[in-house]
């Protein structure tokens, strides 16, 4: 299992070094800037979901390639624009310094405009899928990752810095912030696969689910963990007064919720049967880390 | 003439106010920094070239607005982050408050994100046009504003700063930085009317024509206008040391080259015929402002 995740990096990796390629121009300096943050070592957990909910409902990889990679694009600017020195205003970001202390504030804005932007270049120039399906999968994109989707999220997420919030408030701000395009990661991968509305349907309370019990073991981490693991100070939530799980519900309760979130994330695959058994694990692998 | 200028105009604020009605959700603030810099007095070039164009080669408006719409809340956006601290740090714009200076820093950010991610919503969520037509232009749209077209003009605008250029690399930088959503904006339009591909090279040719008679006139009346015209300081961008058409040529030659180009513009029109009537006289119109 683990090596079939591994290969699904790589893969992902190379599709988007290729996506990355650019010519000999003035302005390929902001390639640079790009590629630095696109490379720094994240998890490819969003990318991943949509090639393995694909290859659930029957799809092939190259499909559902660059909808995989555009997703992963739009977390990466979504993480520069919000290091920058006017939001969480963080130097490092896995143990590497962030896009605006490496390139300047500057740059670092570009750069993330630059990737929403070719996310949008690489899902609109799709030609191996019939357009109206493609199309409904560039709003679907589109949506989650909006004003009603991860954007959203963000503008809650920053109203409630330095005040108390209630858990509704907090499971909807987790909903939109980072829940919305874990789930269209999945409805997406599903639909270009060729699959069924109830099949998208399922998918999605998948990703709902899962995308809960990862925040929640996100702010354990961030509790518990161990700082090197993490590449960021351990307790940087805590100190900075943001409300998470844990501060809310303790680490007892919170650990029994990463269960009971990713049962349902899990039994949500039902109607896939035999074919749903590497996301079932990966969920387990996702939920149960340490880092 | 300018009646149906203003009708376009009018026409075109009232499909931007229904694209930014939204729900009662937690994160409506962020509709009121869009609305904010979306309604700040822009005079809808590129929106208004969209539609005209597609007059021309015979389309309808209707098909159009969405993707007219879009182009107005790009370019928005672009003002948004250009006049952030980091970048040309402007505190007004048509001598209003720039929207980091009204709504601070983040949001800012945040609502040019939001503006530039509801562009794409928007034109992905078109039904009244051919799937594949309609994904061409959404193509068409983002590889305008990424990094080979607007985000990389800004990029090589941003290197050239505090250091003298030569001619053709501002010409390069216009090209992208302000020309390349110009001429997307009347292509698209040409295609979205089912316009042949020679029409649509016509319109390209026109547009990149008339975007560098435009900035032409904006360097001019940046040297030569009144203050309170323009709504910045007169000659800001010589006081900030940038190269600009003015301060390379001087002004005698850089009235000749806006005919020059404002002339090329009106004769690439040629294959329209009597169709391209009002895009001439906006062309004049355009290219002769005093303000």
């Amino acid at each position: 299992m683990k090596n079939r995740l591994n290969g699904d990096i790589a893969e992902i990796n190379a599709a988007l070094e290729k996506y990355m390629s650019h010519g000999e121009n003035p302005q390929k300096k902001i390639y640079e800037a790009m590629e630095y943050s696109l490379f720094a070592g994240g998890k490819r957990l969003r990318p991943v979901l949509m090639l393995e909910t694909a290859k659930m409902a029957g799809g092939e990889t190259e499909t559902v390639m660059p909808f995989a990679c555009a997703m992963e694009m739009i977390h990466t600017y979504s993480l520069i624009h919000d290091d920058l020195p006017a939001m969480d205003n963080d130097d490092l970001r896995r143990g590497m310094p962030t896009s605006h202390k490496k390139f300047g504030e500057a740059m670092a804005i570009l750069a993330g405009d630059a990737l929403l932007n070719k996310a949008f270049e690489i899902v609109s120039s799709v030609e191996t899928a019939e357009p109206a399906r493609t199309l409904r999968a560039v709003s679907m994109l589109a949506a989650s990752s909006g004003t009603e989707g991860m954007i959203g999220g963000q503008v809650v997420d920053m109203e409630s810095e330095g005040r108390e919030i209630e858990l509704p408030e907090l499971e909807y701000l987790h909903l939109l912030k980072t829940g919305a395009i874990i789930r269209s990661s999945c409805t997406i991968g599903v639909l270009l696969a060729g699959g069924t509305e109830q099949e998208v349907t399922a998918a999605d309370e998948f990703a709902k689910n899962l995308g809960v019990a990862f925040q929640i073991r996100d702010d354990i981490l961030d509790c518990t963990g161990a700082e090197e693991e993490l590449g960021k100070p351990i307790g940087s939530d805590k100190t900075s007064g943001k409300s998470t799980y844990v501060s809310m519900l303790g680490l007892e309760r919170s650990e029994d919720l990463v269960k009971e979130y990713s049962e349902k994330a899990a039994a949500a695959l039902g109607i896939f049967g035999e074919r749903a058994e590497f996301l079932k694990w990966l969920t387990g692998y996702l939920v149960n880390r340490r880092s």
